[in-house]
């Protein structure tokens, strides 16, 4: 068995990012998106793993449509261990082909999951808990989350309810429940109780631990993916038994398949600020805002306006007499949404789609 | 005297249109803009008018800085007749320096005044009414204003009160009374009364006698104006005869400064489509309107939006869980409005104005 110095990190980029529409399309998705002006949200993941895991023992996997600008994004990650997947298939065959590779190539190390579309600061603070998790992934089975302090009775996270310390593994804790998207009233209660974290869908296990549990939970999809873990990455044998093994796997998250019925599940507390970048709204903590609450990318005259979120970062954005109004302005298209109306946008798309105007989706 | 068979037409074009902001800017103001797709309102308006008045006998009246603009669009017109004025001073000075150059340059003709951006329609009805008001001007010692038919109780206009028919001058008739701008429940009461006509700008006399009513009510304005009108059209020496007279002028319209005042006015029912294309919900009546009464020049998808009016003929509009609000995309700038507030627009140039960005006036 190696040492935690010896981690391997799995960056899931798989996702569309709907609901960024217009600026996030089929061919540039969320992750790939620069919505801070500090490079896109892959980047910057990339970017705050490097410090402790190298370039080398990171993997990431994407759809097969976008691996190709996933490497020009990510040029120093050896282009094989940019995995394009076959098809969508949500996170749990993505977690389990990744734990047979690193276990096939590196042995039974630890490994971090990672979304690649969330920001996280300080990058410092983020690198302590992960250091953490890793050494306490190292010398225990367990299949570690990252639980957030919640700073707001947020209804479209999951939250994990903490149980008591694990001895010899604190800060690590039970989990007692876990909660997808509770209603406002229940989240308030969360807040005040002091007992609930959010769920960042990070992850930290060993190789082994993970394979194991998710062998158990999902033998089928596992044994598929098995045949893929075989193949020497990056050729065509590769592709194609990837391409049989997605087609046999069930498509469900690692949360659903695995944390939520495995038994040695713990949280770990972490104290960093964690957005998941879920919707436009989120953007109010992310641009520069104005004493009427209006933030902003590009440059804006508010006059008797309030809680607009704009991007036009090529334009002047004059709003007079409006609120709570999204307006996404981008090369061909513009997105004008009641701030309550933001989850909805893939409406939108839903529409283009059955118009046949896939230019824009 | 010459009959009405040689009228001569002054179209006013030196405005500014600052509430279509950001379309409209100090060198492309509204007249100059292309807002219905069919050209711009200037090209339309002199195209209504050329089967009755031959451009050789057309006037055009704008800015210094617009008029070799303004000349590029109206090609037929002898550059001569396309006059600068060296600043602005509303529509008397202008109707009276016409007035003395028409006087001085085809003898007591009958001429119609007419602003360069307003949308009429049928052609042909406009065509009729200008025919007749040209007639009775020629055979009478009258000022004639064009009222239309009130079709809404609109409180941005100005209403006519008619009152008797004029003997021997049918269908004009005497003016009782003008309101500008009357509040909404006057306006309905003067829809429901049947006597009152929007004021529409639109005019026609003789030129003898527009002259003779503005030397009385505006004699200084007049007397420097006429020193202009003795220089060669299109010489330096009436260029600065005509900054001098300008600087004497009073700024005043020809509403105020004639038609209020004099005796011998007289309104004709116009019962062409009129539209002043004041600001930007007259796009409602335009522009390609959905059922959800969203009205548009560029394409746009509206779901569960409505009342919305929609300028961006580059690119696709989304519109989602929003109503009464204007959307308008230019280049470089867009305007995002509560439809209540359009008539405020201007507020936003005096702000640019104010923090030295010419560049978006």
């Amino acid at each position: 068995m190696s040492g935690p110095q010896e981690a391997h990190a799995v960056i899931l980029a798989g996702g569309r990012g709907t609901r960024f529409w217009p600026l996030s399309r089929q061919a540039h998705p969320k992750q790939l998106l620069d919505l801070t002006g500090h490079g896109s949200l892959l980047a910057l993941t990339l970017d705050r793993l490097e410090a402790l895991i190298p370039p080398q023992r990171q993997w990431i996997l994407t759809s097969a449509a976008l691996a190709d600008t996933v490497a020009e994004q990510a040029p120093r990650i050896p282009r094989e261990q940019i995995i394009g997947e076959p098809m969508g298939r949500n996170t749990a065959p993505a977690v389990g082909l990744a734990a047979q590779l690193i276990l096939a190539r590196a042995g039974d190390v630890p490994f971090a999951v990672l979304p690649s579309d969330h920001l996280i600061a300080p990058a410092r603070d983020f690198q302590k808990t992960m250091s953490q998790a890793l050494e306490l992934a190292y010398g225990h089975d367990l299949l570690l989350t990252f639980g957030v302090e919640p700073t707001r009775p947020d209804t479209g996270y999951g939250y994990i309810e903490t149980g008591e310390i694990l001895e010899g593994a604190s800060p690590a804790c039970r989990v007692a429940k876990f909660t997808e998207k509770p209603d406002v009233q229940t989240a308030r209660a969360y807040l005040k109780g002091g007992r609930h974290l959010w769920n960042s869908g990070i992850f930290a296990w060993r190789a082994s631990v993970v394979a194991e549990g998710l062998r158990r939970h999902l033998p089928q999809t596992m044994e598929a993916l098995g045949h893929c873990a075989k193949e020497d990455l990056g050729t065509d044998a590769f592709a194609s038994a990837l391409e049989k093994a997605y087609k046999a796997s069930d498509s469900i998250s690692v949360d659903y398949a695995l944390m939520e019925r495995a038994e040695n599940v713990a949280v770990l507390p972490a104290d960093f600020q964690w957005n998941d970048v879920g919707q436009w709204p989120a953007m109010r903590d992310l641009w520069a805002r104005d004493a009427q609450g209006n933030s902003h990318l590009g440059e804006v005259l508010a006059l008797q306006s309030e809680n607009c979120i704009v991007y036009g970062p090529d334009r002047l954005t004059a709003l007079l007499g409006v609120k709570d109004l999204i307006v996404v302005q981008t090369e061909d298209a513009t997105l004008v949404c009641d701030f309550d109306r933001a989850q909805d946008v893939k409406m939108i798309l839903d529409e283009l789609h059955k118009m046949n105007r896939d230019e824009f989706l």
